[in-house]
């Protein structure tokens, strides 16, 4: 089965070698898919013909946004404590408690439904590739439940009991550290690809960096790869030890000493930038400009939760990452997708050149511009194509 | 032809006869429709029967939005200007120009369909009544044809050839003013409702007090009522004008004295705000909460056009005024409903007493909170009903 796009006013493929510039941009172009995986792109007059056809109209075509941080399994609604934190409360970790306690109180099938409406939102915004972290459960049971839930949608699943201390454990830290990297890990294991800790000195709620690396390396010894929620609150440790145990990804990176630019700038680890975090903590946002210039790959994801950030969109974080970041317009896109892909270590996703899973978004727009010209328009949708999959799965 | 809509988890009427505190809050709530008008609104328990029922799944429902300011009559594109002043040009209005060329060139029905796809483009995001200005045309007949096409879609059109002087007018403002406030406003005036002016002392491309003064005198003259472009980029003459002649509104408000919010809260003129503008043009805020504690009518508004904001959501301008105003989550619902009627001087829109025209969103959420919680995430849309019209027509 092969299916021939046309009708595509503007191509973005994230490659230089198949269109123009760094987005690899093709002009009037067409995309064949076939069996899932694009097969061929290129000016549409020299497109080969192909079983089916679908014309978007002269809209513009990009890689399906790869959303390499949310935590969608969950329950309750932490919309009051947004509205008090508008009015001025701080955000420190700490009402993380509130969904545990109504995560640990749902059924499976009350779980189950709100990840999966999260995840049709969010493909309806055209995102084709979505991490989920567990973390809310912080119970042996509670936490695996999580990740096979999760594990149902999406193969980038993440482990993070090291999300908070939960309160049972309140002043024994090292008992919950014995717990997560021990029990826990070992029924989590199985069901996830990644482990990631909560790295932040700076809350009561969080761990510090000898906490996390404990946690990071008995991940890694039961297989999993790394991910760290590094520099939130504070110029913590996170990310040099992020760096240092070639971590994926470094997210959020709100606070960044020189040496920690540098030591991305040295190593693998990818900056994953979440700025509608700070939009909805009304925090400082991060030094992305720094970050480019100093040569570190840098992603934007949506950090999806009900307390420091609800939003969905990538298309608003993109908005967001051009006008609080100062990142042009193409930046912003290439880390929306390209970027979130590296994040994930995934080669299939993030691009559309030929070998790609046929992950389409379509604007309702002539350019990728629009995305960070029109904020808060729902410009992105999913191109939905015969023989593409739900969610991407390697 | 009645309606029962029911499965309404939190319903605002923005009445506090009707229900709690200033957005009128109903809980499990349910509205009858009749003949396109509001009929009864109540608990469900209590409701009573009709023709036909809608049930929206336990969802939130609000007033549609009334998006009262917005420059929708235009053609060309200039998300280049956009990501030219993300890098650092400052917005001047100048770029005003390059729509004007674009606008004058393009056909009746260029014209419409660009017209019709945004106002359908708002309508999907629960706006369900918006003014629309003329201002890209700059000539009588470009004028003139502008408002014919806005008064295909809505009766809330505004006249505004004063939105910047032409390129054929440039160093004579004197004969421009002649112009609009001649021949031009009498081929005008029979297609608007509205007559408004940028005035901007600041900008080389916009008109100083006097100027703005005997446009809008003018334009009252003919029977039209008043509503001004003010203190965009910087605190000259237009807020305490507008208040002087009794404008319906002050709109920008993004540079305030004292003397400018003491002579709004002495006054009738609403004050419109227009977050999406700064976003799209990195500026600073106005003083919303200024504003509301010396006690004015604050409405929001888009301000859609293709130069300074090109969002249509005024979803997208609720979360910006909670984030980068502190309007409370209610303060900004109410202000982008009840006060963008306000703003046009509407009583039968806005709110959701019987009485009023049937014009209702629905939320993907059970909250009007979300609308703030839930940045960038298209949650609104318009509740379609049998005997609704399009758009409000008083």
């Amino acid at each position: 089965m092969s299916t021939l796009v046309t009708g595509i006013a503007e191509l973005v493929t994230n490659d230089g070698t198949v269109g123009d510039g760094p987005l690899g941009l093709v002009a009037d172009a067409a995309v064949v898919v076939e069996d899932g995986v694009v097969a061929w792109v290129g000016p549409a007059h020299a497109a080969p013909d192909a079983d089916a056809r679908i014309d978007v109209g002269g809209r513009a075509v990009i890689p399906g946004f790869v959303d390499s941080h949310a935590h969608l399994v969950f329950s309750g609604d932490r919309a009051a404590e947004f509205e008090a934190r508008m009015s001025g409360e701080r955000y420190d970790g700490g009402g993380i408690a509130s969904t545990v306690a109504a995560t640990r109180a749902a059924s499976d099938e009350t779980l189950r439904a709100r990840l999966r409406a999260l995840v049709t939102e969010m493909r309806a915004q055209g995102t084709t590739t979505v991490e989920v972290k567990s973390g809310y459960g912080l119970t042996v049971e509670d936490e695996a439940r999580a990740l096979r839930l999760a594990a149902e949608i999406t193969p980038e699943t993440t482990f993070l009991g090291a999300h908070v201390v939960p309160a049972e454990y309140s002043g024994r830290v090292d008992d919950y550290i014995g717990l997560v990297t021990g029990p826990m890990l070992a029924a989590c294991a199985p069901h996830a690809r990644w482990i990631d800790v909560f790295c932040e000195p700076a809350s009561a709620h969080a761990f510090d960096g000898d906490a996390a690396r404990a946690v990071l390396e008995a991940g890694r010894a039961a297989g999993l790869e790394l991910r760290v929620h590094a520099n939130q609150l504070s110029a913590g440790p996170g990310v040099r030890l992020a760096v240092e145990l070639g971590a994926a990804s470094a997210d959020h990176c709100t606070h960044l000493t020189d040496a920690d630019v540098d030591a991305l700038a040295g190593g693998s680890t990818v900056a994953t930038l979440l700025p509608g975090v700070e939009f909805s903590t009304r925090s400082p946002y991060p030094d992305a400009r720094g970050l480019l210039a100093a040569g570190v790959t840098v992603a934007l994801a949506t950090d999806c939760n009900p307390g420091s950030c609800f939003t969905s969109s990538m298309a608003f974080c993109v908005a967001l990452a051009v006008r609080e970041m100062a990142m042009t317009p193409a930046e912003a896109l290439w880390a929306a997708t390209a970027g979130g892909a590296a994040a994930l270590r995934r080669s299939d996703v993030g691009h559309l050149r030929p070998g790609a899973r046929a992950h389409l978004a379509v604007l309702d727009a002539p350019s990728y511009r629009h995305l960070a010209y029109r904020p808060g328009v729902p410009l992105a949708r999913t191109l939905e194509l015969p023989a593409t999959e739900a969610l991407s799965r390697p």
